[in-house]
């Protein structure tokens, strides 16, 4: 089989790794290289990935890099909001390209974003392509793994995934983006300025509810510190009892009194009990848990990658996990 | 949304329960049964299955019965060899009907009946519609589950499943099935006759290295007594130390000398750890626990019932499980 030839566009830190993966794989090779920023202009697109030249030089135009590089396929790992990727999808799949895009919004839009879903939607069915948001959360754990695992399910009547990290083995900027070390006070003034909060559970509540055929009559996703209970010290840091360990966010989906979906999403420096769980309630009841949980940086970059195969023959329009048949690691 | 009509061909135990299932759910109605046994023939199909009646009278005749009720979709759950099913489902897609059935070799037959899957592939295709084979396993746990599981994978080396399943808890019937409860030499003897053996190993085997893009060198399928290594009593059954409890079936699938798939099917009297679990080892290695394991009966005729929703609007020809969209309950 011939490789799938890929245009990325954003070369951010998300980029980079998705770089440096597809330089790994057989099936598949990056061809051209776009992002706005100045010091990435012109620059080999191997060297900033800390990998050998690629004789790949990053572009700044998307119109420039697609219409000379005609790829199979655009990885698009620039923004979360639906509101500033919209325009950069409607330039892509213009040129009849696909995209898959790790834009957190995109994952199932069709509820947060509704008309810009439609636009995207008859964009790319105008031009016979499909566009996937995707990401291991939201884009998998949280919503189309839980939901694959109820096609066993003669009922169901409630859905709960638990995804609890320990951010003691992440990255220093990880700890600090969820709190770690605040006071509450300073917790609380990060959590106002909208910098604490994970994109991506309301994404997952509504994936989840279209497919059940539950019409939710209230989402709510709610964002608190974990407080640490006894002196904790990690390389970085030294969090004393009462500080923010990290950030608990709970979002639900209800049908009247009824909590249908509860996904629960909590990143904390020595959390004990790291895990990914999915509970589906129903007939037959199942509990699954991923012990140590899903490292979620490989697995954002992996998916979006893997999903490329299935994305070039699906069916063309915005198109979410579930809609498009098992997305899979391929060689 | 209409409901899905379905006529369903084959009213054994399986059949009974998946018409027990849909009376239950709102989206899909049975409008008609087909059997050849004698003893259902132009009995009422809710009374065979235990309910009021419905006003079906099991037919013995497909063509008629989906002459006059045009179905969206047939359900199949009469055989599970390719070669007794083919002509089956031949017949069913002239009519323009796509087909889910509970057939185990269908689940993944293009390497085990090559000639055969191409006869349905194009069948279905000439009638632009699609036929599936699915269950609980072959169809689930051990194939399309695994390989979902790896779309979050960079790299994926080797994939192990284990089901493991206490019969203790199983109808009796399901007990003289496994063996328990003989010795060491009617066991051979029971094998010998082919009556032991889970059919869909090999299958699932199949399917996970197709996604995976390994080209397996060898695959097998070995079969085994679990020995009681103490005395278990049960409602039905006493079974001495060193007599069989159950069986015990490892399917293998290798590259050269490299176990790159490994299936283990274990279901015996008195097993202290019954669970279906799943790991992926690679990057990252990702170890999935559904502890007790996926009650079988409700798995299977929930999955089939579910995959209509998909399998109506999928891609004409031969299906699989991971080549529709993911499969869900919905109500």
């Amino acid at each position: 089989m011939n490789k799938i030839k890929v245009v990325q566009i954003g070369i951010g830190p998300l980029g980079q790794k998705i770089t440096q993966f597809i330089a790994q794989r057989e099936g598949i090779e990056v061809v051209g290289a776009v992002d706005v920023s100045p010091e990435l202009i012109d620059k080999d697109l191997g060297e900033v990935c800390g990998l050998d030249s690629m004789d790949i030089k990053i572009q700044s135009s998307t119109t420039k890099c697609i219409e000379s590089m005609k790829p199979d396929a655009v990885i698009l790992t620039t923004v979360s909001s639906m509101e500033k990727i919209t325009p950069q999808i409607e330039k892509i799949v213009s040129y009849n390209i696909p995209v898959v895009s790790t834009c957190e919004e995109l994952s199932y839009p069709w509820n947060t974003s509704q008309s810009l879903s439609e636009r995207i939607d008859r964009a790319a069915k105008s031009k016979q392509v499909a566009v996937l948001g995707t990401g291991v959360n939201p884009g998998f754990l949280m919503d189309s793994l839980p939901t694959f695992l109820t096609s066993v399910c003669q009922d169901v009547q409630k859905i709960i995934v638990d995804r609890i990290q320990d951010a003691a083995f992440r990255r220093i900027p990880f700890q600090e983006k969820i709190g770690a070390g605040l006071t509450l006070e300073q917790f609380e003034n990060k959590k106002k300025k909208d910098t604490l909060r994970h994109v991506g559970l309301s994404e997952s509540i509504h994936l989840i509810a279209s497919r059940m055929g539950w019409k939710l009559t209230k989402v709510e996703d709610i964002l608190v510190p974990v407080i640490a209970e006894r002196e904790i010290k990690t390389a970085a840091m030294r969090i004393p009892v009462g500080y923010a360990a990290g950030v608990q966010q709970i979002g639900k989906g209800y049908i009247d009194d009824n909590e249908k979906i509860i996904l629960v999403f909590k990143a904390s420096v020595g959390e004990s009990n790291p895990r990914d769980s999915i509970e589906i309630q129903g007939t037959p009841t199942i509990k699954s848990i991923i012990e140590g949980g899903v490292n979620g940086d490989i697995a954002t970059c992996a998916i979006t990658i893997n999903a490329l195969k299935q994305i070039i023959h699906a069916q063309p329009g915005l198109r979410t996990m579930t809609d498009i048949p098992v997305v899979s690691f391929f060689c």
